[in-house]
């Protein structure tokens, strides 16, 4: 099944939903501009498109192979990913000073939603290296810079991230390898590894390991952390990275999806000890781990957003084509199955959920371009609070609604859909991992909750909810009726965030009990801001449409109002409802222990 | 990964909250006895959790094969189904003339839950040929009775549904199968069939094909089908079933889920022209299909409860083992991940919503056994009102929540869930078919505002209705703090359910605006009723410990109530807030035209 860059959605968003241009006002940016964006966004979606997408279905068959400790990618990949170093699309939105096009972070995630769509095991590499590169960019020795960063930005090399140990998932304070200083200020590592995405390939000469370890003596918990950089080749004396360090490969996981990524099982140290280099100061591993982690959440998020985009056009497609049954006023005959009010809902449904979970993947990503580059503390500092609010957002309702839309995508091929060669079930089975890794969304409502929620007395919340309830207001004062339908929905479902954010901050709030309703309260939150950005676009869109601008497309924009004004109805209006699910309290839960539960 | 027959549950549901015993009193069951309920569960549960629950890997992992037109199952399938005859489980529910046990249906259903807990892709094989016996025990003449009935009932021989074709899905009336009559009072058959369960397979000596099909000159659409008996196997001159009939699996559909189900495309006629009798009258083949179809809506619905409840156990046998993390209250180390908030909430929700689905499935299978059995036309008239009320939202519900459910189970395994050899992906995949099979859940909501709404002026619904408001002034007049909770809620999603059924069926309705929100309307539907169930079985219980008999089992009784009450909050509560996505009416929606969705 072909696939199309949205690029009108896009655009639209990160223009009039998240206010793309404001980044250039700070000058970190001299060559954005908007024809730059559509360039971009352009040649993205052509690269993406023609190059990854055709390869989707042929990862999913064929996997990967391991072989003595080297793993073979499926046919094609190599090829592609050669096509994506040319491109130089690994560096798009790294600093020029340090080898990349010096484009925001936002337009990066703009084309890492097209890379995911068009395949998510492949863009898993390029994910995974662009958490290395931020890494290494913000505590890279220049020794460590010159030799492997300045590689990973051109995409000559990959990275891989080596958090996840048998017995340490979540708890990463539980990890277990150990790294022990050499006389030449190198330390050899020993430890085994899981679920390392791309952690062996054929697609790269290098792979560059950042890995989690405890030195010795280290104190236990995640204090004792450190993060080394473990590259698949060493160099040689000549400076030629041609020593064949001793991490390898041992094993590759049997997934339900995602089959064209290797997971690998790795081992660190297994003979000789394996060299690595410290990142950064000793012990300081967790906060590094964030650097990345928040990069990798976001970019789940977009990847949700990804596979989604992905299976919903291809559902799309297939209710335009296939023909079933009679509708009210067409007698002819059979008509398309979009035109049956079910088939057409779930359609409408998925469209508006995956433009609200764009939206919030971009401002996150742009709230992240202005907490780097604002230009004044200010503004750094509240984009910086917008950016960790909408972290977890992005990453679990990106993910929550990559889950909806394929299991919809499924359901609109009918019988077919549960054939594999249709390739709707592999959407399906692919998106299932992104609500587990890079912190599940449990953890990511704990993090809501817990840290984000507490941050400067709430303000991360108020400014929030301060902003919806403007522009509940502003659809209020317009003459649109859909604009005023949403103003209510808007409004209330605001009201309802509003009472339950002070329920959870509250100062004899039992932790159990705001445990207990964490993840409907995430969703409470993310539905909440993900309609109020589309009657943000809705708004903008308006204005645009009383302009009568001759070459506006005026079709897209009434869209962008129906598909805000659809939203309200179906999914803001009943947020309100989630209050008693929110607040059902530890004790109606711990009520049934492990013997009632039984079987 | 073990499964253990879920006994105190399913006899609770059986006798508290859907009344079993009420069963006795029509004469039709005379074995029928507390003790032999018990010794039905006990013997069912020992055989699925021995004989089927270690094949269902099996099944996943092997597939079936198909080869010179004869299809080879999965190792152990064949030797398991022969224990399945000899325990003469295929004619449970069938009566003691036609050689069943002469047992309810709804201890029939019990059973159906337990081989799709095992082995749902097996249990798919039983299943089919119990729509085709309901069938030929109403419709089949004294010789078919005695040639094909007999064998199915005991096991002997299976069956297959045969109804879709390539262009023709949802849409029956498109079927293009012919079968012309032959001088002997035969038809030869000639057509192709699509997605035909257990169509061919090792495990029986003879299929008997029930397949959907156009005699000559007669109308198009549903109109001019006939139902006809294709037996695999002819009768030759001695009565012997040796002559191989030209009906041939031609391929086989590579699958989502249920690998060891052989889901065959069949080619009937391709040769000789496939021999087959009319069952009952011509062009009375829709009628016919309703037939199966309810009994196979019924089981769909309790396969979702079926496979939901394998995909639980095996959660919740992860989450307290697999140790990780520390709880608020247990300094001691790591903590097994059942003590997480988050994770007690997951299994929590999928046990209350398996236990109102099963309530659901099981009621609607009593309402069945009385409208066939019970003492008076009133007793049989109100009990198929209630069977035709029910049906729609046990297919449904029983597999939204299965979806819900096996998807939880993945989560609750964190990056494991995602692995193959773990299991729970298999439940997810399996269970992805059931909103889709016989009848999409879509379906099912258009025959509830359609046919079933406008029932005898509304009496399905306001019947129902009156007896949940009952139920809620019983929780109110308890003293349990705990009913008091579930009447208000149950009380307001009845009143909310009230408005909105009004709504649907307000006389000025547009069709149009009525599907725009049937699939949610039904949703809120079978939650409230399901609901309701469980606040049945909370009153039976507090009514058991208020007696306080000392052989009671307090613990499992104070869960019930602690389950319907989980529910109430949890899902009861967020009912009300649905009205406004069911009355979106068709504008919202078909606004999105397609030129405004095309990416």
């Amino acid at each position: 099944m072909p696939y199309q860059a949205p690029i009108r959605d896009i655009s639209f968003t990160l223009e009039y939903i998240c206010g793309l241009s404001a980044l250039e006002k700070t000058g970190a940016y001299p060559d954005l501009s908007a024809d730059l964006v559509q360039a971009i966004l352009e040649e993205g979606g052509k690269f993406t498109a023609q190059e990854l997408a055709p390869l989707n279905r042929i990862g999913d068959e064929h996997g990967s192979i391991l072989k003595d400790g080297m793993v073979t990618t499926a046919p094609g990949f190599k090829e592609a990913y050669a096509k994506l170093v040319e491109g130089g699309w690994q560096g798009l939105s790294f600093p020029a000073s340090a080898g990349g096009m010096g484009l925001p972070g936002a337009l990066g995630v703009a084309f890492m939603e097209m890379l995911q769509s068009a395949n998510m095991a492949f863009g898993l590499g390029p994910m995974l290296t662009m958490g290395a590169i931020e890494v290494l960019i913000r505590v890279g020795t220049d020794q460590q810079k010159e030799d492997y960063l300045s590689r990973l930005i051109t995409g000559e090399w990959s990275a891989s991230m080596n958090l996840t140990e048998p017995s340490a998932g979540s708890d990463v304070g539980a990890i277990r390898t150990s790294a022990s200083p050499q006389a030449d200020g190198s330390y050899l590592l020993k430890g085994q590894k899981i679920f390392i995405t791309w952690g062996e390939h054929d697609c790269t000469d290098n792979i560059v390991h950042l890995v989690l370890a405890r030195t010795d003596e280290a104190p236990g918990g995640t204090r004792g952390l450190s993060l080394f950089l473990v590259p698949k080749f060493l160099p040689d004396e000549a400076g030629e990275f041609t020593i064949r360090n001793d991490a390898w490969a041992i094993g590759l996981e049997h997934k339900l999806g995602i089959h064209g990524s290797p997971t690998c099982v790795m081992e660190y140290g297994g003979n000789t000890g394996a060299v690595g280099y410290l990142l950064g100061e000793e012990m300081r591993g967790m906060a590094m781990m964030f650097i990345m982690m928040n990069s990798a959440r976001m970019n789940v998020g977009t990847q949700g957003v990804g596979v989604a985009e992905r299976a919903w056009q291809q559902a799309f497609a297939y209710a335009q084509d296939r023909k079933q049954g009679r509708v009210a006023d067409q007698n002819q005959g059979p008509a398309s199955i979009i035109h049956h009010p079910d088939v057409r809902r779930m359609l409408v449904d998925g469209k508006a959920k995956i433009a609200a979970a764009r939206a919030i993947t971009y401002s996150c990503a742009i709230a992240a371009d202005l907490a780097a580059h604002g230009d004044s503390e200010a503004v750094r500092e509240r984009a910086k609070r917008r950016e960790d609010f909408l972290t977890p957002l992005a990453k679990s309702y990106g993910s929550d609604i990559a889950l909806e839309v394929t299991s919809m995508g499924v359901q609109v091929h009918g019988g077919m859909g549960f054939i594999e060669e249709t390739g709707a079930a592999q959407h399906f089975r692919d998106a299932r991992i992104t609500p587990i890794y890079e912190g599940t969304n449990a953890i990511q409502a704990m993090d809501l909750i817990g840290r984000k929620l507490s941050m400067q007395g709430g303000l991360l919340f108020s400014e929030m909810l301060k902003e919806i309830n403007v522009c509940a207001s502003d659809c209020a004062a317009r003459s649109d009726e859909r604009l005023q339908g949403i103003a209510k929905h808007l409004a209330e479902a605001a009201s309802a965030l509003q009472r339950m954010t002070a329920w959870m901050a509250g100062p004899a709030r039992d932790p159990a009990d705001a445990l207990s309703g964490a993840t409907v309260f995430q969703t409470m939150c993310a539905e909440t801001v993900g309609g109020h950005y589309l009657a943000v676009g809705a708004l903008a869109a308006d204005q645009q449409l009383q302009a009568k601008d001759p070459d506006q497309d005026a079709e897209f924009l009434q869209g962008r109002i129906d598909l805000a004004h659809y939203f309200a109805g179906a999914v803001l209006a009943a947020v309100p409802g989630m209050d008693v699910s929110i607040s059902i309290g530890a004790d109606t839960i711990f009520a049934l222990s492990e013997r009632k539960l039984a079987p």
